[in-house]
Parts: C-alpha cells; sequence; structure tokens
C-alpha cells in the first residue's frame, strides 16, 4: 500500500486519494472505480455553484459524456459540452482560439471550471485554455486514458504543439481537482491501455523496486480492472507529485520521469509521430529498455536487471526493441541529430537519465555523444 | 522624493530603480533619460550571454529600433527583431500564433529571453508569448509609451483580445527587467502622452495627494521632459508596484488602481473603441471626473475638491465630460448594460472606486445600480 493514498468508503466504493502538495495550490488526485457517477458531487464539493465548460474529443463523447453531464445535473452544475475531434493534431492553435471563444462564450466567469474530460491530447489541450481565458481559469481533470491518469493529469503541465515541435506553446497550470475513474479504461483500446502501462512501469524503475516487483506480480490484474488496477494508478500518481512537489518548474529531480524519454522522443520524432506504427508509450517502452542497455554497457548494472526488464515489458505486450518498430527506420545519426537538437542538451554533452538498478535511476549530464552513437548504431543493425 | 527609489549615476545619467517586491519573481524598474543606450549592457547585466527575440511595432521599430538594437549589439548580446502592426488590433490570437512561432523558430532557449520594446499592445502581447513559448521565457520590457511606462510594464498582466471583450486571453507573467527610458517619450505624439498622463493622475487621486499637489505643480516640467518627468514616473511606478506587491493576483486592493475605470471602460466600449473618439487615458480622465462627481453626489466629498481636479485635468488638456468625445453617445441605459456585463459586478450591486478625497479612494461594493443610472442620465443630458 501506498501509504500517504487514504483508501475511503465512498457511496460504497473504494476510492484512493492522492494530494498534491504545492502550498495554495495543493490538490487531491481521486482515483476509484465507478468514480464518474459521483463526479458531479466532488466537484460540487470543492467548487459550489460553479458553472462548468466540459471539453471531450469526439469519441470520449461518445462513450461517456452522457454520463458525466447526469452526473453534474444530479449535482446541480450547470454545463456547456464542447467537443473536439479526437487525435494528437487537435493540440493546435486553432483549436486553442476556438475553445477559448467557446468558453467565454458560454459566459464563464471567475469561481466557473473548465473541466477536461479526456486524455492526454483534451487534457494538455483544455489545461491550456484554462490558463489563459481571464488570465486564469479553475481547471478540473477527469483523465480517461491509463496515461492520462498516471501521467499527464499530474504536475500541471499544460500546451499544444506548434510546426517547430511538440509542447512548445502552453503554461503551467495545476488543476483545483484530478478524477480518475478506473472503470472509465475498460472502454481504452488494449493498444492505448499497454502505452500508459509504460509509464506505470517507469515509476517502478526510475525509483521504486518494490512497487515493479508488485507490477511482475500483479499486473495482470491490472490490466483486468480489479482493485490492482486502482493501486498502480493510485501509487504512479503518488510517484509523479511526490517529484513535482519537490520540484513544480522543472528544474532538477523532475528529469527523473524522462526516463527512456531522450530514446522514445527521438524514435517518435524518427517516425514522424505516425501513431500507426509507434505511440509515445510505445516508444518510452523501446526507450526505458535503451537506457538499462546503456546503462550496462557503461557498467552500471548487470545482464540480469536488463534482463528482468526485457521480461515485464514484454510480457505486457510492449514493444522493447527498435526492430518492434514497423517500417524502416533512419541511421544512427538522424537518431543523433534529433537527440542533439532535444532541449535536455547542454554544449556538447548529452543529458541521460540511467540507472544503477531497478528504482535506482538518475541524471547523468556528462553523457559522450560518441558513446552514444556507437551504442546506437549496434542496436539498429542488431 | 520617493524613498525607496535610489537615484544613481550611471554612465554619467541619473538613474531612479523602482523594486517589485515579489519574492522568487523580484524584479527591477529602472527609469531613466537616455537609458536605451546602456540597455544593452543593463540586460548582460541580468542575463549574460541570453540570445533576444526583440518585438516591436512598426512605428517604433522605425524610431528606435536602430538604437535598441545598437546597444545590445555593444554588450555583445545576440538578437532578432520581429514587427508587428502598429495598434490595438495587432493584440490577437493570430499574432500571438505567428509571435510565438517566430521566437521558436529564432531557436530561442529557456535562458533566453524576449523583449517588448514598445507600448501597452506590444507589452501586452509580447508578455503573453513568452509566458506561453517553452511555458514561460524569461520577458524584459522596454516600454516606450507613457502608459506604457506608468501603468502596463508594471504588474505581469499580459494578454490578448478576443472577440468576446479586450485583454480576455492572456497570463500573469513578470518581466525580469523592465527598462524606462523617458526620452523615448520625446517622439510620442501629445494625444499619447496625455493619456498616459491620466494614468499619472490617477495614483495621487487614488492614494497619495502629495504626489497629486505635486503634480498641479511640476506637471508642464513632466510633459517638457525634465527630471520631473523621471521622478513622475517613478512615483507612478512605485504607487503600482506597491500595490500589485501586496495583491498579486487581483483579488482585493488591486482594484484602487480601477479608479475612473468602470465609467472610462463603459465610455471606450459605446464608442467601440475607435481611437480617433476616445483612447483609453482620456476614457479613464472622464471616468475618474465622473467618479469624483458621483461621489459627490453621494455625500462622500465637497465641490472644492471636484472642482481640484477638474481644473488639473483640463490644464494638462485631458477631457473632462462626456461631451468631450465627440460624436453621439448612445442613452444612459445602454452604458448601465455595458456597466452590467462588466466583470465588477457581483448579484445586482455594482462596485465601484469612490473617494473620500484627494488620495482617499477605496472600493464600494454595493452601489445600487438606479443612483449610477440617474447620475449618468444627467450627466449626458448636461
Ligand atoms: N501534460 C503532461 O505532463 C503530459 C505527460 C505525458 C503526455 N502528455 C501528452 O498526452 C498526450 C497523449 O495522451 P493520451 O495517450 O491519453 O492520448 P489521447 O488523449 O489522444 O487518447 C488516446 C485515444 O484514446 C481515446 N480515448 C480516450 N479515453 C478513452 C476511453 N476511456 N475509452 C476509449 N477511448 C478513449 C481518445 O479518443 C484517443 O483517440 C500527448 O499529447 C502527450 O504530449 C502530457
Ligand atoms: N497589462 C496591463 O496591466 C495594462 C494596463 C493598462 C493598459 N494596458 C493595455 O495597453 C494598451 C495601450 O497601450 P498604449 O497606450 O501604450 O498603446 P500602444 O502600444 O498602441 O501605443 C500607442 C501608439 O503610440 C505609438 N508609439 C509607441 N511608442 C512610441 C514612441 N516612443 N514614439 C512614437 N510613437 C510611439 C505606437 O506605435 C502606437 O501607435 C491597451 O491594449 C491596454 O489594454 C495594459
Ligand atoms: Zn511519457
Ligand atoms: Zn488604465
Amino acid at each position: 500500500m501506498v501509504d500517504t493514498v487514504v483508501a475511503k468508503a465512498l457511496l460504497g466504493r473504494d476510492e484512493k486519494i492522492v494530494r498534491v502538495d504545492l502550498g495554495a495550490r495543493s490538490y487531491d488526485i481521486k482515483i476509484g472505480r465507478g468514480l464518474l457517477e459521483g463526479a458531479g458531487a466532488e466537484i460540487a464539493a470543492v467548487m459550489p455553484g460553479a458553472r462548468l465548460a466540459v471539453v471531450a474529443d469526439e469519441t470520449v463523447a461518445g462513450l461517456h459524456l452522457k454520463a458525466f453531464s447526469q452526473s453534474l445535473k444530479a449535482a446541480g452544475l450547470e454545463h456547456t459540452a464542447i467537443t473536439v475531434p479526437a487525435g494528437e493534431s487537435t493540440k493546435c492553435f486553432r483549436e486553442f482560439e476556438r475553445l477559448c471563444d467557446e468558453v467565454l462564450a458560454a459566459r464563464l466567469e471567475r469561481g466557473d471550471a473548465v473541466v477536461a474530460l479526456g486524455g492526454g491530447v483534451v487534457g494538455d489541450l483544455t489545461g491550456f485554455v484554462a490558463s489563459a481565458v481571464r488570465r486564469g481559469m479553475a481547471f478540473i481533470q477527469v483523465p480517461t486514458t491509463l496515461l492520462a491518469q498516471v501521467d499527464s493529469s499530474v504536475g500541471g503541465k499544460t500546451g499544444i504543439n506548434s510546426r517547430h515541435g511538440k509542447n512548445l506553446i502552453g503554461a503551467f497550470h495545476q488543476p483545483a481537482l484530478v478524477l480518475a475513474d478506473t472503470a472509465i479504461l475498460d472502454t481504452l483500446p488494449l493498444r492505448d491501455f499497454r502505452a500508459g502501462y509504460a509509464e506505470v512501469a517507469k515509476y517502478g524503475l526510475l525509483g521504486d523496486a518494490d512497487f515493479f516487483a508488485w507490477l511482475e506480480t500483479n499486473w495482470q490484474a491490472v490490466f483486468a480492472g480489479g482493485a490492482e488496477r486502482d493501486e498502480a494508478v493510485a501509487r504512479s500518481c503518488q510517484a509523479k507529485a511526490d517529484v513535482v512537489a519537490a520540484d513544480e518548474l522543472e528544474s532538477g529531480r523532475r528529469a527523473l520521469l524522462n526516463l527512456g524519454h531522450t530514446f522514445g522522443h527521438a524514435l517518435e520524432s524518427a517516425v514522424a509521430y505516425e501513431t500507426e506504427r509507434l505511440v509515445h508509450g510505445e516508444g518510452v517502452s523501446i526507450g526505458m529498455m535503451l537506457a538499462h542497455e546503456f546503462s550496462q554497457r557503461l557498467g552500471l548494472i548487470g545482464e540480469d536487471t536488463v534482463e528482468r526488464v526485457h521480461k515485464h515489458l514484454s510480457d505486457v505486450g510492449l514493444p522493447v526493441r527498435v526492430q518492434d518498430i514497423p517500417g524502416q527506420l533512419p541511421p544512427a545519426e538522424t537518431l543523433m541529430d534529433i537527440i542533439a537538437q532535444d532541449k535536455k542538451v547542454s554544449r556538447g554533452a548529452l543529458t541521460f537519465i540511467l540507472t544503477r538498478g531497478i528504482g535506482e535511476a538518475f541524471v547523468e549530464k556528462g553523457v559522450d555523444p560518441a558513446l552514444v552513437s556507437d551504442f546506437l548504431k549496434e542496436k539498429l543493425e542488431a
């Protein structure tokens, strides 16, 4: 059990609460199966009398908006629903402008709130809108993908993409409340569930060996949707919340969350973000394998550790080798160029998250690019 | 003399410094004649080695960009200049997107800075861009209008307009440094100088009777550009900085800065923001007169106080009566509707900044709309 997670009975359901500690901007993440039904009451408790603008993508709106609306009505909360197309390309200036206009057209005032009902795309876009309308409206997240529940809804990063790259325009804007209904994940395609699971495994690998061992034993129940799913989501949120509380504006420790992400982003970029070939969590899974193999190459960990990570990620069905990506990949030189353009570079040396063992990741700022390049060449030829 | 303003000799020039006290986000406003020449050195001192994106409107670029660029070059600072059209309509989504793109295209990284060289329009737009690119770049203001030097560059409010109203989209984003060269105001058209002066007089009227008396004696020198101009800018910045430090996110005391603005905004809106008829500072001047006359009507101040305010504002050439606005105005009912739609309304009662004497403004939340309506009717017919 996560010690700071409180289990309580609400309407006969089990609910876990992770508190994100940010002084005056602190808030709760509530996690539980079937939480959506009581979402209106939860929101009314935090923002009595608020009027809401609810943003959802078309897929999620079709599946879950009706239940959410009913719960809001039951709690006496007026709301306007706004839908956006599903998919990453929705995180753009045009949708940002349209949503700002629609939120204003709904005559929301200070004291009202903007709600994101959806995955990371809707959460990131809507959060940025909430940060900007009237220079900051209250924001509530109802994450509907595993990735959003364990990662994007925690930490306050919001934003859209620019033609110069992903997530380059945005704001830090903390929500007032996060409601993660784990039953809502039952409708999520398996591939998206797996992709989110890569981030769950990441929390174990970067800083919690016990959690990783627990996942090795319990991952099937997490996928199946039992109490273990709630537990995995809560422990993941807690792990991210701890790092975020220590480092809200992302200067130091928060970098550990990038375990597997330098390689992962390079691979996503190499396939031009074509999600048919590779989604983010899959890139992270391969990236985490590469980070472990590279750590082994540097003598930081042994073969057995690499094997253990490899086994778990393949057991759950995640890709673990660059060769698992369908189609042709660019040569190592191109991947190196992408890595060098990444913001985590400083004057020649590369910054990587490496590891000394399961749960023992650390930030290494002085990685020699030549070593990485040789390593990548081998991996691409393997 | 303002006690917290430090006069020091820099390159033989007198410079005043107003410190804006916001904890980790504290910064200096430097005020002085000819400061532009040493601007590069000042910026390099705060952000050594930073690369800069400098935003200016076409008018200001034509007049002052060359001198500013030279000063940056002399200090060894690399920069990219970006121009936008002059005028309020530049505060829009399209320019926001374009500037974000251009700042990214200039390959600015964290640790680099975005600079606004201009009036309130360029300051507000550029500040919002700085807040959003990479979720927050350092921001430097070089205000070139009196209004920007004494008002919009202090306090961290940034933003753009939406079709639902002015300044409805934006962020709170504090600058790292503000450089107010009072000589740069020599090229400002007299009408714009006067409009900015309305805000200077406002600081005296809302909380500093001594400053208002000082202005009555010294306003000609302020307009002429002597040491008195620096003094007036510094005291104004200090007045706003004090309020902002006490109330960064605008919940209570900061409302005093709206003296004259409820009526003023209604008039601006009534002429559809046609600046040929009325610019913001002119609306504020008439609005301040109305606030004083309304306070007199409520028995809060006497005829003599109203007369004193009237004399000073007309002496400097500012409009003081609704009849000073060229063209037809809508009836009182329409103005009341505009006031009621204003965000400063709460359930029936109106919030106004009223006064008990020169330098003694206060926030009154329970103003009866019927009283205001009758008052406005008389004023429109007078
Ligand atoms: N802000 C952060 O800190 C942060 C962290 C990680 C990732 N992100 C961002 O998150 C985004 C990815 O998030 P994502 O993976 O959730 O993508 P997503 O929001 O696009 O959701 C993936 C797909 O699942 C569908 N979907 C969502 N919930 C569903 C449900 N319950 N049932 C059925 N279908 C459902 C969506 O319509 C979409 O097609 C990226 O844009 C990434 O940049 C942000
Ligand atoms: N952020 C805030 O707290 C705040 C406060 C008050 C007003 N504002 C905003 O400020 C804006 C108005 O600012 P403004 O009055 O400075 O308008 P502005 O920026 O449009 O400048 C007025 C005109 O003067 C020209 N100009 C600027 N500097 C000049 C110079 N030195 N010489 C010659 N011409 C020059 C400009 O090109 C423009 O045509 C409005 O959009 C208002 O909403 C913001
Ligand atoms: Zn990730
Ligand atoms: Zn004003």
